[in-house]
């Protein structure tokens, strides 16, 4: 998911003056919070060489009492250390109650920095896995809070940053040749970090990427971050007082300046652009149709089942989408299945369970018309679910789809990009022309003035279930002709690279 | 862990008679509290084939409302079924909320016998554990129960009931080769068994041994662990309500009858009449010791470290039989660490934190004075942990002792046993003998008073923490020199088999 991240992100100086000095703020009173309630506090720094992860410890070191703080390196094991368990140098200097405990890297060094260089072998990486998802599910579950930040830069980012650093004589010591390695292996680090995220990012310890090129980006973002976990945290346990005394003593609750845009990272990149004329449409769509119809042959043969989800947004196109997919596919072979609220039946089980009652046979081709996506969308927006339910929906959507593609199917999932005023574009036309009517509702209007937090939601779903096994493509979709072409092609290369792999 | 058991345990007619039918009501009862919160319950049975399972679902359904529960026998898939993954078919059966699904057989056919008879590789094997913690986590988040029973005999009680059934015309082809065939590969399916319940023994979703035997013994277990399973719920869901009501309405809260003993299987199989006289003592001590002396110079050379967990009832002679242990160690390479309440800076810490910061570097040994234990036993029966706390933490610790030996730590743990009478016996011994005064206090004598506590949370212990990479060893104390020599040949061999692997 690292490639999807739009690394240009950027905050004005202006901007960062009018926010930084309130979330200050925020984090010295949270810090009292954290030393009232004894909550334990570990923040995890991970990311790239020379991403800032100095620096922006600092930045977050500054309006905090450093009696309650402490900052604890992580550097290759020394002997004391490789002489026990991997985790045995993290446990003991887990914090007290009541004490923030920042780690400069940390026990995910095993899984990226050791495993990229070290070669570690499948059921050990498990393992590993296993054993750190196991030692910090024991933390939270007494009541420590995690947040992790993994600080991205890209490889070009990088190199400009070590050569600044060469160049500089009372610098040049911290860039050496394990450095430079790094950056020459940057892809199969993506690789690493890619999975690392996938396989750590829990309900109780989630994963912050913070694009780091611009440094006030990053530094808001880290504050932000820190104080969304730690005021979820201090909801559950102080639900009602919190908003009290917030009026009635100063230190109000929530007074935190919201900073718009530092998670819409993947949308804020798609570039929406892309057109095609009618005529290469036309061309095209012929040549997809008639491979998609060998392809779908193909799969029977094998017995592969392929999955495809569509999600977007309202009027984005999906119907029309799906019709030229499966126009010329044998109707025997696929199904499509259209997903609205759940009925009575439904709502009577686990909220996964009618879209496993629609799973295709092995062979067969399933087209989901909205998915079980909704549940961190319209459930999520709606508060048709708490919470809690939708936050760990994650993690299990991200689980049900490894059974599945371990199985072996093949899943593709969609995400239909039109941007603000295409939509509203569309809305108009479909209430002017008659038969297009019932294809606008109420409901519709009523959702793009939830645009924002769709935004949001749209944007931590595609950040947390773009996973290596069942990758998210987004399809640009202002023009029509170039997103069905783009998903049609789609289909086309994964399913071909599956045949071949 | 399943040799550990006790399967003599019966139930006589009129015990079965004085209980059942109390217990039959509050079956009864909580069925209509399952269907009045909407709460969806699984019941698995898993067990050896003739265990009995048939005749004990039939048990449980017979006070129940046969409108709001359905059993559903797993047999090997068919060709619908293996054309999907494996958790589908079970996915689509899950129940709706306010209805008990009893699933003859289950998802643990796949990692039973499948895997026995298929052999399955190791990859393929943790990914269906996987699956199926996860299965079962969403379920349980989602607000479902799932009570677990694995019914178990002996190889010759099954042999025994095979040849019954063969004799009878009617019956016999409920006995096949296969039936014939798991009997021959018992020990296999042993091992398969004990990985099963160390994998998925989950806060949320316990398995619960019966030891299937006597019939009659089985279906209270059955009855109380579905009872307790249920209550636990309740509680969480009504915890004030459910008090009040059961004065009201006579629809009593926790009616039924408790059954003495179910679950003391363990410590109820332990023979204490085992002795030793001095002379034999004398001499098999010396050779114990130089043997162990040898080890521990190896096990520094080999780089092993080893731990040595010693629990016990008071005054069972722990202090002793660690002081015969080591005494002609080098203690450059050993250290005894006594364990007793946690201090300050422990209590401000996780509460293994205190035991990580102590364990042994690579080549070095360390024994407990009791141990990590203490948060299921003292701290359990005392209430210095919640329930919740306490529940949990037999998984956590098995996750700890699985990265210490995954390291490549020895790991062996004593419980040294004693009955009440020789407990007594030295306590009175320990008043009347000067030197001796200083080892009995009051507390001794209050924590005698809850031998039956200890006992039940002693043989939960035993039977959740015991995993085949971290055996318990029960040590028969009642005669201390047969207990000394126990545990240092329990040592020898235990570090013998593995320098030797």
């Amino acid at each position: 998911m690292l490639e999807k991240i739009d690394l240009k992100k950027k905050l004005s100086k202006e901007e960062y003056k009018r926010v930084a000095p309130d979330l200050e703020i925020r984090l010295g009173q949270l810090q009292r919070k954290i030393k009232e309630h004894g909550i334990p506090v570990i923040i995890v720094f991970e990311g790239w060489g020379a991403a800032g992860k100095g620096t922006l410890i600092n930045k977050f070191l500054l309006p905090l009492d450093p009696r309650g703080i402490q900052v604890l390196p992580t550097l290759a094991p020394n002997e004391e250390q490789t002489l026990r368990p991997f985790l045995w140098r993290f446990w003991i200097h887990t914090p007290e109650r009541g004490r923030i405990h920042i780690f400069d890297r940390s026990w995910y060094r095993r899984v990226l920095k050791e495993r990229v260089d070290d070669g570690v072998d499948s059921d050990d990486l498990r393992n590993e896995f296993d054993d750190i998802r196991a030692f910090e599910r024991k933390l939270t579950a007494d009541g420590t809070v995690i947040v992790k930040f993994f600080l991205h830069i890209s490889q070009k980012e990088q190199q400009k940053r070590f050569r600044k650093l060469e160049k500089n004589p009372a610098l040049a010591w911290r860039v050496n040749e394990t450095d430079w390695k790094e950056n020459e292996q940057y892809e199969d680090y993506v690789r690493a970090v890619d999975e690392m995220i996938e396989r750590t990012d829990t309900g109780h310890a989630r994963w912050t990427i913070v694009e780091a090129t611009d440094e006030r980006f990053a530094t808001i973002k880290i504050f932000q971050g820190f104080i969304h976990a730690m005021e979820d945290k201090l909801a559950e346990i102080e639900p009602q007082q919190e908003a009290g005394r917030a009026d009635a003593a100063g230190e109000s609750a929530r007074s935190a300046p919201v900073v718009e845009g530092l998670n819409a990272s993947i949308l804020d990149k798609v570039d929406l652009s892309g057109e095609m004329l009618d005529e290469e449409y036309r061309e095209r769509k012929k040549k997809c149709q008639s491979r998609l119809r060998e392809l779908e042959h193909e799969l029977y043969i094998r017995r592969i089942p392929l999955m495809i989800v569509y999600e977007g947004w309202d009027a984005a196109g999906k119907g029309g989408n799906i019709r030229r997919l499966v126009q010329t596919l044998d109707p025997r072979g696929y199904e499509v299945v259209p997903i609205s609220a759940p009925n009575d039946i439904e709502k009577a089980h686990h909220y996964l369970w009618r879209f496993w009652i629609r799973i295709p046979k092995a062979g067969h081709v399933t087209i989901f018309d909205r998915s079980w996506y909704g549940r961190v969308m319209v459930e999520r927006i709606e508060g048709f679910c708490s919470r809690v339910e939708w936050r760990r929906a994650y993690r299990e959507i991200n689980e049900m789809e490894g059974h599945l593609t371990n199985f072996g199917a093949i899943l593709i999932k969609f995400w239909l990009q039109i941007d603000r005023d295409e939509q509203i574009r569309r809305f108009r036309e479909r209430e002017n022309i008659p038969h297009k009517r019932w294809k606008i509702t109420s409901e519709d209007w009523r959702n793009r003035e939830k645009w924002d937090d769709y935004r949001a939601a749209v944007d931590e779903m595609l950040y947390r279930t773009s996973t290596t096994y069942a990758p998210w493509t987004v399809v640009e979709s202002n023009c029509k002709r170039f997103a069905r072409i783009k998903a049609m092609q789609t289909v086309i290369e994964r399913v071909e690279q599956r045949l071949e792999g």
